[in-house]
């Protein structure tokens, strides 16, 4: 066995996005201690910087030390309680994963189901407040990985508020990407992924906690399951006030490149961003239809950052396509999930790798292996 | 704010250890998909490296995506089912931390209690699993990094297979730097740390399971209470046969550096490696006991790679004392935790940072500061 030398593949799935030189450089800074004061500094410049992504003011906002799924469950496990009830909204492979999780944390999911492609309908969730006035909260995917579907964050936060219910919003794919504005919507949690629209490596997952959420956890019967992901152990590590305690140890250099692209992200600036995704999105739109192809979603709700498209029919082997992508052309799109698989290809625009030449690169090799 | 430049350390404090530059050059390498055919091969031989660190042939041997207390729960919440018993050794802050971890599995911890700084009493335990003939595992810490003591893992574990009992043994601070058995004393669960002895950054835990161990999961009549630590759907990812189904975003550049730190490890040669850990130990040790320095533990149960050490009477504010190693030196040596806060000075030699040049520089800072 030797020394692991990647290929160097250009990233247009569902995430990884391809990382810029300046996060891989950061990536190989010397490693120092995790208790270190300027380690610390680093930690407090990391929240300052997700609160501008996140578009909040709230305290707890910070980067747990475990990828994206565990965001979602650190969500679960510290808000919810045996016996608590949650409105859960599954309209992909995501929503599907949240009523496992509440289940596991010994909750009941009531589930508001749509079809993949779809975004959440809005009657049907405020139907099911006014069915359920005994939720707790209620939780949605703002962008659906598995189908390239956005749903309206905005109007399910105010419906929540409006049934005095909190909210749990995954923006794994929508955080840096698309409008996220987590206090002007009322968010309550929410939590995303390093490797999406931040263009991180995987690894991290940012979350961030309203004061009306840690009020919530504050006033718990029982202890949160998971010592891992309890909030209450976890805070006291990621504030600064009175002293750090040692909870666990944070994965240090993999700080140091979610610091460096938050960066990137400020320096473009946070709409200048969105509007990058919907460009790209757009040029890439056009070239595609000019084959002929079909997005699997309405265009009202497609997400920039994330292309859903049909497998053209006369295509019988996808998965032999995207092999020859991956070995004629470095680069990597993604496949359908669950229900999907085989029947409709993912194409990622995501953070660095919503670029022109990314773009044009994917709309040539597609052209290639169509014909 | 700025690019993020640490400031060159030497690690000697309980974890992380100073990163080989081998290591650090590994991270930076260009992020593939972790779906990628090459990944997948990655993969596979970062599973070989683990076998042959832990001296194991368990199929189930693999890096968790998360630091070494996710690692911990892991192992908790796939054995154990509300109302199981489990015999826990607590002689440290990481006993104490499985403690929690059983009860929040809504699991019965029966305790087994020695003092911080002795290893766990052999006789205790042995009248332990003959008090409970009920109990389902018997947990314990290999290398307390909280006091630097050594316990007889390969006793311990055959008390427990001799009363039916499944083990679990944290491995965190021992492997790489301290003989480890999996498969010869007959361990169920092990979990460790790459920023430890292997000398990685922070942020994954290498893991192992048994056969045994996995047809107690097999067999479980509840689901796992945690969705991102369930073995049965992460072994699905983990698993080469019958192709890998998606679970979660493996940190893949976290995967080149723990990679390139393990084949570190075997060009080295595990015995080795262990040998300079012990040599490195003496000669701290001479160097300590010269300048009247005295040691927590009995020779006989000490660690090599931690070094737990009783501040001199006449220091008053050790606190000021590490800050001036920090500061002077660049060197970091760890505090005492809990009960041993302020008493005690933890001073590591694991993996990259068990040489020469660190015992030297670490001798003469501190005979610079307690002057």
């Amino acid at each position: 066995m030797n020394t692991f030398i990647p290929p160097k593949r250009t990233l247009m799935g569902p995430g990884p996005s391809d990382v810029p030189a300046r996060v891989l450089e950061a990536l190989a800074r010397p490693t120092i201690g995790h208790l270190d004061p300027a380690f610390q500094g680093l930690m407090e410049e990391i929240k300052t910087l997700l609160k501008y992504a996140f578009r909040t003011e709230n305290a707890l906002t910070f980067p747990l030390s475990a990828p994206g799924s565990a965001g979602m469950e650190c969500a679960f496990v510290n808000l919810l309680e045996p016996g608590d009830k949650a409105i859960i909204c599954r309209n992909g492979v995501f929503g599907g994963r949240m009523v496992e999780n509440v289940e596991r944390a010994g909750a009941i999911a009531v589930v508001v189901e749509n079809d993949w492609g779809e975004p959440v309908d809005l009657q049907m969730v405020e139907d099911a407040l006014l069915d359920h006035p005994d939720a707790k909260l209620l939780a949605f995917v703002q962008a659906e990985t598995s189908t390239g579907v956005m749903s309206d964050a905005e109007t399910l936060c105010r419906l929540a508020r409006d049934h005095d219910c909190l909210t749990v919003v995954d923006a794994v794919t929508s955080l840096g990407g698309s409008p996220l504005e987590v206090d002007k919507w009322g968010i309550d949690a929410v939590y995303s992924g390093s490797q999406k629209c931040l263009s991180c490596p995987p690894g991290l997952s940012p979350v961030s906690f309203s004061e009306r959420a840690l009020d919530v956890i504050r006033s718990r019967t029982e202890k949160v399951q998971s010592w891992f992901l309890d909030l209450s152990l976890v805070m006291d590590y990621w504030d600064g006030e009175g002293g750090r305690s040692y909870h666990h140890t944070a994965p240090v250099n993999a700080m140091y490149g979610l610091h460096e692209s938050l960066l990137i992200l400020k320096e473009e600036g946070l709409e200048a961003a969105w509007a990058r995704h919907t460009a790209m999105h757009e040029r890439l739109r056009d070239g595609l239809e000019e084959m002929g192809i079909e997005f699997l979603v309405a265009p009202e709700y497609r997400l920039p950052q994330l292309n859903t498209i049909k497998v053209p029919d006369h295509v019988t082997d996808e998965a032999t396509l995207r092999k020859r992508l991956l070995e004629e052309f470095n680069l990597e799109i993604g496949a359908g999930l669950g229900a999907l698989a085989g029947k409709v290809w993912r194409i990622g625009l995501m953070g660095h790798s919503a670029r022109e030449e990314n773009v044009e690169l994917c709309l040539r090799a597609l052209r290639r292996v169509l014909n």
